[in-house]
């Protein structure tokens, strides 16, 4: 890396790229990768850990729930752990990840949330937490419009229906009149971590119905926008740049 | 979940959401789900291997070839060897696995293929499994239209050899002249495998022509969408919502 | 397999499918495939290894960039090992193997990146390699067309500012004017990198850009054509087909 480029990454980056020794911060990134990919290593603490999870776009409890959802969306369990540990001291409390986990089951299928569940529970071992609650109900504040939710049962009807009535039925009883009032998640948290589940696995076209549902339970474009590009560092660029013309769409058709 | 969903998910979850101890049926979820995220357990016990695995709307032996085709497909195979074994019961042969493995090499890569293999190894070494054969020829009967093999072969011949010549050579060769023709797999499964495999990864517009195939192999139109409705479970709802609009096609074109 | 087919995977083929013991070819394939899935044994001694890695369309070296990209960018990582010898075999250095995982951590994702650190670290000990370099600058002549960089910046203002400025500020500054311009990998090869990690992980429009690009950086159209050929057999068979009809386009823009 050159060191004019040091006006993105940082002094850090300048020096380093000098060959000097002495980091601004700890390395976060394992000795293995500056052995074998050393601008990874560079890239990884000055610009993922220095720049990006301190910009003030996103919380970094936000930035941990997308970190989560990006790594059981698209089963990078190896990471599931380290970002469990960070998601905690972050604030995220425990019931919200098993609740992130289940909502992934559907919208990402069993086999991430199972495999995600076992080494999550190495996480909750190691900090001794145990007796996770699932008894409560979301209050009614909470709960969707009724408006809203009438015009989303007509639309799976309609289209879902006639071609997949099973899945229909599932997506009606099972996600929007089960999954989606349990409490363990607040709704907007919930949203989040659809949008970005799809987002990370490539689903640009349904990201529209659920950017708008997040709007409307309290996200600002601007944490989606901040998720988003979040995301184009844990699941690649690609995908962040996919949604782009989605969001565009939603964004300016709620200025309206 | 609240008690007056019991109406999808049974009695069983209406007394666990309870609080009582009592399960209807024998937990397949294991401990660590429940500690991690009870919701999930109940929906894995109550939903999933409640509801869905007993529908009728596909057969045990139908949902087995839709799983393993799911797991290889999309790369969880830390799951392949529990669900080989309920393969293996649920009356798929050993034969039929191994060009499942086979066919998935060419639809989704050979790594998915190769990975398997090792987690079908341990169960065929634990069931005694062994020698598997790979001699006969295809039933004249089962061999694919004449016209219709045209048709294929001039739609491959104008749009990709002029981009990708050698795909397009190993397309007819490899593919449609020798893989499809291999008796260790009737057309009608190696269809439902295909297409299962087009829809977990999410190339929603080339199971166009592979839901035609499937109808023309012996596939019914309730079967497809039995195993898309199935999908959705293993490999998320987006990936089964992506292919209703070329499912309506292809069902409708077969109506006229 | 059918002797008749022996034209296309040659004659050591047709031996084996008459039941014979002798093979004209080392087995590459591990006892595990033929016992599991025999012909998925045979289509990767005969077929993969016998016939694609011989063909004269791609070089050894361009094989293993593409292969290596393909396991990366979708996360095989069990595969990462034996291909990376594969490719120090095939003359790629171990800076340019360490500097496409680093192109890959932003193409595809910090976890595939590290993940497949720790699994080039081993292959890399293994060998005695050490002290990857890092300090030098991109030749000015290898430096991109200044016009054509201003075309694709005034691109990324126009399209991904204004939903997604930070995007668009780690797009220029991060990715363009700064990992783009790295000498361990030459643009010609880091556009090979990149293309091939667009088509494996299913991104088909954004292989529109970086073909050009390709193309500009010295790729052949027969190259870029042999690569994602290949990929079809690392990434499955949907993956290529569905670039056909954007290199369609960009080979025939190339021609006026």
């Amino acid at each position: 890396m050159k060191t004019f480029k040091g006006t993105l990454v940082g002094s850090a980056l300048a020096v380093s790229a000098c060959g000097a020794i002495a980091q601004a911060k700890e390395r976060i990134a394992p000795p293995a990768v500056y052995k074998v990919a050393p601008g990874l290593g560079q890239y990884t603490d000055d610009l993922l850990f220095g720049e990006v999870w301190e910009s003030p776009d996103l919380t970094p409890r936000d930035r941990s729930l997308v970190t989560v959802t990006t790594l059981i969306s698209t089963g990078k369990f190896a990471q599931v752990g380290s970002h469990t540990r960070r998601a905690l001291d972050n604030g995220v409390t425990p019931e919200e990840i098993g609740e992130m986990i289940t909502q992934l089951a559907f919208y990402t299928g069993w086999p991430n949330a199972i495999s995600s569940v076992f080494e999550v529970e190495k996480v909750f071992d190691e900090r001794g937490i145990d007796g996770i609650s699932d008894a409560t109900e979301l209050p009614a504040e909470l709960a969707p419009d009724a408006d809203a939710e009438a015009d989303r049962r007509r639309s799976v009807d309609t289209s879902i229906s006639p071609v997949l009535p099973r899945l229909s039925h599932y997506t009606n009883e099972a996600l929007f009149s089960d999954l989606w009032l349990r409490p363990q998640l607040s709704p907007r948290d919930r949203s989040l971590v659809t949008i970005v589940s799809l987002v990370a696995t490539g689903q640009a076209e349904q990201v529209r119905f659920h950017a708008q549902r997040g709007l409307d339970n309290g996200l600002s474009r601007e944490e989606i926008a901040g998720a988003v590009t979040h995301i184009a560092f844990y699941a690649g660029w690609p995908k962040a740049v996919s949604s782009v013309s989605v969001l565009e769409d939603v964004f300016n058709i709620d200025d309206q």
